[in-house]
């Protein structure tokens, strides 16, 4: 099996499955009971939250658990806006933000705020001079990707944080899903207020993740209870899916530092490998993350490609795998202003640390097979 | 080790950690994905829900997958009053819920929404004529638990939904969460609407759960995005989490059925041994749960009898959990007109069907030998 849909999941580690068997055995109490079971489960607790908050460079306090990526942004999202709307109703966002922000400042909108949505250039950036410009008074939240889970784009995020410092009403909340392990973001340095990450993109566990809430923000919760996570994320806590997410994250950040040179030359290998095929075209920008490579093949239905190369057991997808059972037009490569031939062509390679030379060029002769033999069928279609 | 705390959390069955280490093993593809490790994933998460949906007798689309208790009583909560918002305001729940469920509706009140808290009898039943009496045209919820947390009063659920039937705008819902594999209840025929339930208080994993959700019931999503989970609780499916609480949730059922009358025995016989012990006091009603008892010392601290059981490996605790650490009243027997001298030396024994008559036995013996013990230190301080 040749696994190259790690954007939209990655295959746990074992180190991390077993953090979690062991901790879910040894430490089953809750932390929030005063017996001897429950005191252990809250100096683990801690144990994690200072080593988490050690990889992100923030205080232990500013370090929120998480049941995901999508429950962190929400939580920052509407957090915000709910609780600052007497200063002001107005976000700003991007145009090719994962569904889990979109559909947020959707819902919002629908509650009477309003939503600045920011076109993207060819590559799917953003210009921090146009985040600049839609500013206003009552604007309470710029939120913005630091990879695009698509395109692997990188987004001007030290940038948009610099100058945001000019506006210290408006906070700044940044989706780190595909970002986190791969490109290294300061969050105090670059001025960033809300960080959100997840477990299970980074070989960690379905149902982890983390939102870095710097001291000074104030969020209202989505999860109102007893209190737990600083007030901001009530629920008795996932203390193994923590400890898994803790081993996960310092694994691949260990990882990045070691390997992350060599799975951006990986990337750009494919990138060319990719450009070499005929009818095949890279949506990829240069600078961009090194585990994601998009590419259209312009005739071909994706899930046709998809189907052929799953069954020589090669896994990619098209576009993200949250909307991929809607359509098969990609609205972030529309944002680009691709081709209509080419946004409903779209392909997506994304690589792990664990990925190898030999996965990729059987991957490219798999492709450049499947191509060839679907051709003349599809080709009667053209 | 005796640990008598399983109303906080329970320890997790060999069973359940099995499945949940395999299904990471081997399904760890994201069920959004199109290729075959995502449909397969898909398949095995069509599997959980409809066995879920089996054991509640419910449609499987109405099995909503959640992180937990406190995330099912947000999302039923704060969803029935951001969607219907406009067709009234006025909520309805109980002074004797738990935490997750009071601050949701305290978060409500601070957002405009009014909220009428039912008194409960000195035994912490709710009257459904108060619920009846309560009810104005702009009611559009009431929210009531099935089985109270620290006293282990069951509410009268079944009279309740059936006195709503009358007001079809007014929506039922019931925090199962102490109640689940403990009493039966019926979620159609006790007309209620929507139903929390949570993994980790039935020997399952923490950061697992779901929220039954009636079909006709619309919602606001708290977490919006990729559209999982019937568009109420999007972002990417803890499919082993999910498999585990399925797992959890049929043995729990199958054990209730075998073993829920040999549970009940030993909580009356509990009751009968603590009322016999010189200055204790049961707290928990006659016709309650088969797993709690609440009971109170007055003139003893609950941390400083915990402290001493606890050095005999004898695990109990003080009310809930999840205000456990915040002071020693309790709100519930505050509400039930105990008096102070009750509600401030209250200490919960919350067992499971592991529990056994010799554990029992020893707490007693424990109990009563820590409290002669302590009796000149503590009479020192009456
Ligand atoms: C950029 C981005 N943000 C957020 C998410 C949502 O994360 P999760 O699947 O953990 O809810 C994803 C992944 O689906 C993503 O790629
Ligand atoms: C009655 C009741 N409801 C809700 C909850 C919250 O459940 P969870 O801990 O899964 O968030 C609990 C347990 O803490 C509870 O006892």
């Amino acid at each position: 099996m040749i696994y190259l849909d790690n954007s939209a999941t990655t295959q746990p580690l074992p180190e991390v499955l077993d953090s979690y068997h062991k901790v879910s055995m040894n430490y089953f109490g809750n932390p929030s009971s005063v017996h001897h079971l429950g005191s252990e489960a809250e100096r683990l607790l801690g144990k994690a939250r200072k080593q988490a908050s050690s990889v992100f460079q923030v205080d232990e306090k500013e370090v929120i658990f998480t049941s995901g990526g999508t429950e962190g942004n929400n939580m920052a999202i509407k957090g915000t806006a709910f609780m600052h709307q007497t200063r002001g109703k107005h976000l700003i966002t991007s145009s090719v933000e994962h569904p889990s922000v979109l559909e947020a400042f959707r819902a919002l909108e629908s509650l009477g705020f309003e939503v600045s949505y920011l076109d993207v250039n060819n590559e799917g950036r953003v210009n921090p001079n146009d985040v600049e410009q839609a500013i206003r008074k009552d604007t309470i939240l710029v939120s913005l990707m630091s990879v695009n889970n698509e395109l692997g784009t990188i987004q001007p995020i030290q940038e948009v944080g610099k100058l945001l410092k000019n506006y210290p009403t408006t906070l700044f909340h940044v989706d780190h899903v595909q970002g986190l392990g791969k490109i290294p973001i300061a969050i105090k340095d670059f001025g960033i207020d809300m960080c959100t990450v997840s477990g299970h993109k980074i070989h960690g566990l379905k149902g982890t993740g983390a939102l870095v809430v710097q001291n000074h923000v104030s969020l209202f919760p989505l999860l109102h209870g007893g209190g737990q996570e600083r007030r901001y994320r009530s629920g008795t806590e996932n203390l193994p899916g923590v400890t898994a997410f803790v081993k996960a994250l310092r694994m691949i950040e260990e990882e990045r530092e070691i390997s992350g040179a060599d799975l951006l030359q990986l990337k750009e290998s494919l990138q060319k490998q990719l450009q070499n095929i005929p009818g095949v075209y890279v949506n990829t920008p240069a600078h961009s993350a090194p585990h994601i490579v998009n590419f259209s093949v312009p005739g071909f239905k994706p899930e046709v490609l998809i189907h052929s190369l799953g069954e020589r057991e090669v896994y990619i997808s098209t576009k993200s795998a949250c909307s991929s059972k809607d359509s098969n037009v990609s609205a972030v490569l529309q944002a680009c202003r691709l081709d209509q031939e080419k946004t409903t062509s779209a392909l997506r390679v994304s690589m792990s640390y664990l990925t190898t030379h030999e996965e990729i060029n059987t991957f490219i002769e798999t492709l450049h097979g499947a191509i060839q033999e679907l051709q003349p069928t599809m080709g009667r279609s053209l």
